[in-house]
């Protein structure tokens, strides 16, 4: 096994892009150099040497000396623009761009597919935990029947706070911005569609399908109040945002939506900005890794190794997307419980299937009924912003 | 990527032997057949067809269409004959046997060395936890400096019921025995010795080190008591097996002890037949994969994953071995934290650096102290079975 000597070209010098160089730098061991990093604002104080930055990214595209482009930026257009280049050019590519490549994976397959190089992006899932590569290359043979868990570290980090410090939603929000920890914008992460996101390419690598975010049911936390942390509390619940998909036979489900989980749960001991995947099989039952889900240097961990892995000439083989079963489909018809809280009246108690409890008071209203995932997306009543609703899960 | 087509010749038929034969059953993407199964006694009633099974081993390994050996009886000193002699005729091999595997790595790197055949070892360690795997693939570049866990199965589940039920430790082992749980003679197991045999397999896969099981430290969980576990409850710990390696420098420690931790370690969470692995990083910080630790079906899912993994022709690459400090050695220099529990009188409070707590009581005496593990480790008081010692994380 020879090992290839990597120059990498670098989009991106924020939070993963430094926590990446830092890595780099401390590893050692990885025959990879930075050979120039493309930036948007050349006028930012950086904290490695200037001759580095560029703010041309053909300087990186079209030299014939880098063969890695790992891509490190937000913007998911832009970046498809550049990794679509760089597979073009005949680079490697390394991304954490989850938007991206959920929302444009069969291009991306077609690219790696068609100019023949390595498209890795462990860091875009989960950050440490090496999800992506445990189901390529683990769990090929197993029959897996559902992936799970807590994919969002952002708001992980929230829900703990509000759960053991009993601070409500505002302040903590408010909190977790003033320290950089989420964004000025905080909508994909609080309204669950960057879990989303993530799911998405989790059902790629663990049942071969491919699937658009938007066809994905997904609820967020921002809506979780006073009195919903009460009923958790009186429940001995905790509050996690969840996204799972389950299989059975030919069709797939999924959804990403805050839940209740019973204090035994494993998923209730992952706290503040950890993740954690749980992986349900019909021979190795379930398994669970936990690992930091966001933060620069485990994300920046997650990049390297898959630096490292092309230093070995690996690639994703997508060995269940090359012998998925053609009849494999998303659909939304599996029967939730759901807690239903509503300030003051609900009138679609015919969306459920059942109500097993329903609770009036002063202070707030709330309902427990079972409801068909695909009635619950359709419904009209859950855009209104005094209607909240958590799983039980 | 061509996928190979395997016949495979197993040794042993017992609980991972019946389990392999299921899961193979129901999975059914794996491309291999059971050609034949060697066992010890002709005349046991058998689950499937008699055709299969012979008592003569000549059978399997002399079949030339057999290509892969699988290895999953007791005895580690047949087991290695067996293993030797099937890669000797160009046979890939597959074991469960960590008491081989950790006893004659070096043999059996030679072995493969020499007649260029894979052998891989997943289900010795931690059963359905792909630890092997991911510390081989995932954890080449990042900075390991800790690996530890519950790698015992059995003994974790009579712990957790010595903690959860309140019930002594004779009580328990017999009805883990009566259950077929825990071994006639479960010394192995309750002296902290299977684990040890893990952390060797560990030590060559996460810091490429060979090492004997006999030079490192190990202690068991058959003597605590109830006034230890009374001692656990007023301080809210949990006593888990723990077997644990940690890097510094080219210096290694390692060691398996019963061990208080924290309700609040992650570790804590791992009950019954479950493992836990913790990875501690540079970069990724702790990572914990926990997984079923023993069992048909969990133990046999890793032996067929390996056997899927050979159909890609994969072997192991031994990374870190390759590419070792040459200086990196076994010591048993650290200090560490230990709770001594004594019946009567303990005179070699010398051996300790330090001791931070003392009680003494009609009911029994104990004190907290600090000792360097070597010390320990050759100490003639430990062999006393009136005392017993915890160490504390």
């Amino acid at each position: 096994m020879t090992k290839k000597r990597l120059k990498l070209g670098i989009f991106g010098f924020g939070c993963v892009g430094t926590g990446l160089y830092k890595v780099l730098e401390e590893a050692g061991s990885v025959e990879a150099n930075i050979k120039k990093i493309c930036i948007k604002h050349a006028d930012k104080p950086r904290p490695i040497n200037k001759k580095y930055f560029t703010t041309d990214k053909e300087e990186l595209l079209l030299d014939p000396e880098i063969n890695v482009i790992v891509e490190l930026i937000d913007d998911a257009k832009a970046a498809f623009e550049i990794v679509s280049k760089a597979m073009k050019n005949g680079k490697a590519v390394v991304s954490a761009n989850k938007k991206m490549i959920a929302e444009r994976l069969p291009e991306l397959l077609k690219l790696e597919q068609t100019y023949k190089v390595p498209f890795l992006y462990e860091a875009s899932v989960c950050a440490s935990i090496p999800i992506i590569r445990n189901l390529e290359e683990y769990y090929d043979n197993d029959l897996l029947t559902s992936v799970s868990g807590i994919f969002n570290g952002s708001t992980n980090f929230i829900l703990t706070k509000m759960i053991n410090d009993h601070v409500s939603y505002p302040v903590v929000l408010k909190e977790a911005q003033e320290k950089g920890f989420a964004e000025s914008d905080p909508t994909l992460d609080v309204e669950g569609i960057d879990p989303k996101y993530k799911l998405c390419i989790i059902l790629f690598h663990a049942f071969g399908l491919i699937t658009q975010p938007k066809d994905i049911f997904n609820f967020g936390i921002s809506r979780i109040s006073d009195f919903d942390l009460n009923f958790a509390q009186q429940r001995n619940y905790a509050i996690k945002l969840i996204a799972k998909c389950n299989k059975n036979g030919n069709e797939i489900t999924g959804f990403c939506a805050p839940t209740f989980i019973e204090k035994e749960d494993p998923l209730a001991h992952v706290k503040y900005e950890y993740n954690g995947v749980v992986l349900e099989s019909a021979f190795s039952e379930n398994q669970l890794m936990i690992g930091k889900g966001a933060g620069d240097k485990p994300t920046g961990s997650a990049v390297l190794s898959d630096i490292s892995a092309l230093t070995y000439d690996y690639k994703y083989e997508n060995k269940k997307y090359k012998h998925v079963d053609k009849n494999l489909k998303l659909v939304n018809n599996g029967t939730y419980k759901v807690y239903v809280r509503y300030n003051d009246t609900f009138s679609n108690f015919e969306d459920f299937s059942s109500i097993e409890e329903k609770f009036t008071s002063p202070y707030g209203n709330y309902f427990i009924g079972s409801i068909n995932l695909e009635t619950l997306s359709q419904s009209q009543w859950i855009k209104n912003k005094n209607i909240n609703i958590i799983f039980i899960s």
